[in-house]
């Protein structure tokens, strides 16, 4: 099982991948791998086989005749047209994505940090005024409760409520939040360049029918895949163990695909929980866990939590309440 | 005099400059030129010479044996890499651009609407509690405030205290306010689609020495640049009255270059208020006029006011304080 790649030898580990890939020079730009790398501030970081340089102009450090040049995929197009460089652009993702599988225990800290932070938001929503206001105007609500609670950033905000919910995806609307609804809200958020994404399930006043029911599905489903997510395991056993949850309950046609993804300084990043990707786990990955169901015209139900894969097996970063939670006018 | 492009006319226009730049298809993403062209959600924008589409995939919609493609200089890396097309790419701001420069009455009092949002936060500058706070502290609390103000996005908010404020640009940190600080803040914010930008200038309890002769010289700047946005100039001549301005009080050597920049769908577009812009302002321009003064190792004064341009000559829609304001404990 290989070892987290820590600080100092990341730049060697890089350089051992750009050799494989015959890439000259890695281009980044603020983004999860640009700071992986050490950058800090708002220029490129340029690194070649013999250098590093974090630099506001990058066509000066790019070595003579370089032949093969990889780019953050985060870079602009205008960024890109302003290096105006005679050689293949490929992905900088390519050498960057299987070295950052794996977190560092303080990385780990602080994707934990980013949740709990998005989850103690998430968590005053009993005590927030939500019926007769907009989806729109509850989602800026909890974008400054995230502000005021030291998030870095806040990455996206939804709140979607009645059969809306069905509609995954959806931005917040001008849709006023009436007693009987159902209401699924999430919030992804940076702390500290690292990201998390918690989701959580409502009912207005009251559930409407058989919400309860598929809230408990989905809940059991976050379980078996949160029990799945063993070293050694491939990903896709993870979104196998969901799978077979919801099918099991009589909802599996409803079910979202996948399960998930891979958390860390980019809100969406390898293993992906799916059936295709036979990732084995290792200690060190964290995961968002995002099982959902979605009944079309009726409503839809997601959680997502955050779960550390170690040698001694998953534990949870987060936890969605066990029972539907009811928000009373 | 030529007339705003409006709605029903914007895709000949644009089509008309595709075809004078040998352009096939313009790929937009949710960007000011995506909006520009009516886009609304959070895919693609595809314009060929006979269609345009909104879509999650744009490879469809390209005609068959495109050579040369216009390319939003905002869209990812990635998003290129996954066109996968071969053809000549260039930015589409070159057709695009000069369509943006000159605004419709609507867009006019968008910009307006944005920027009464941004003074009005800016406003309430006195009412908060400056001291020992840290200029990152204060940064978050302007940005809520933007947000509760009812700012569909917040594009940036500085706060820079002390000699800090000769450094233009830098972000805020966790330096304490403390009296006898200059204070340098600016806001640039999002409404409905439309940008602008403003700065003021805070003295904190007291002014440090020359600062307030510092802060009159500014604002002298702004009012001659404003003067000189008539019809028919080139955008050269306002950044030549700011510079007079300046020039003739003795702070010409510490002037910050340029005087400003268009503002509308984009914070950052034409025309350029540089000695190197000869467009001519038009009706329906609307300008970022900023002068500033940065003293290294002393103190720096910038404000950022918007006008608009109107056959009558021009119309501030906001207007920094004529004395400096002093931020009480």
């Amino acid at each position: 099982m290989s070892a987290p790649v820590s600080g100092g030898d990341r730049l060697s580990a890089v350089r051992a991948g750009m050799a494989a890939d015959g890439i000259d020079a890695l281009v980044l730009r603020p983004s999860p791998d640009f700071r992986f790398l050490g950058g800090r501030g708002d220029g490129f970081l340029v690194v070649t086989m013999d250098g590093a340089a974090e630099t506001a102009d990058p066509r000066p450090y790019l070595p003579p005749g370089v032949r093969r040049v990889g780019v953050d995929p985060e870079m602009r197009v205008r960024e890109l047209f302003g290096l105006a460089v005679d050689a293949e652009l490929v992905p900088a993702a390519q050498v960057l994505a299987p070295l950052r599988l794996r977190k560092e225990p303080y990385e780990v800290a602080m994707v934990e940090r980013a949740a709990l932070a998005a989850d103690s938001v998430l968590a005053c929503a009993p005590e927030l005024s939500w019926f007769g206001a907009t989806e729109r105007a509850m989602a800026t609500r909890l974008r400054v409760l995230a502000l005021e609670a030291g998030c870095e950033e806040v990455l996206s905000v939804r709140v979607t409520a009645g059969p809306g919910t069905a509609a995954p995806g959806s931005a917040p609307s001008d849709r006023v939040i009436n007693p009987g609804d159902a209401l699924l809200v999430s919030l992804s958020a940076r702390w500290d360049g690292y990201c998390a994404e918690v989701a959580r399930v409502f009912a207005v006043a009251e559930p409407p029918e058989d919400y309860d029911a598929v809230y408990s599905v989905v809940v059991a489903a976050r379980h078996a895949g949160m029990a799945a997510a063993r070293p050694g395991v491939p990903a896709a056993a993870v979104a196998a163990a969901v799978a077979q949850a919801v099918d099991d309950s009589g909802y599996g046609r409803f079910a979202a695909p996948g399960a998930g993804r891979g958390v860390g300084l980019g809100s969406d990043e390898g293993p992906r929980l799916r059936a295709d990707d036979d990732t084995p786990l290792e200690a060190g990955m964290v995961l968002c866990l995002e099982p959902a169901i979605y009944v079309p015209d009726l409503f839809g139900a997601r959680v997502a939590d955050i779960v550390a894969c170690t040698e001694s097996g998953p534990r949870p970063l987060t936890t969605a309440p066990s029972s539907l939670p009811v928000l009373e006018r």
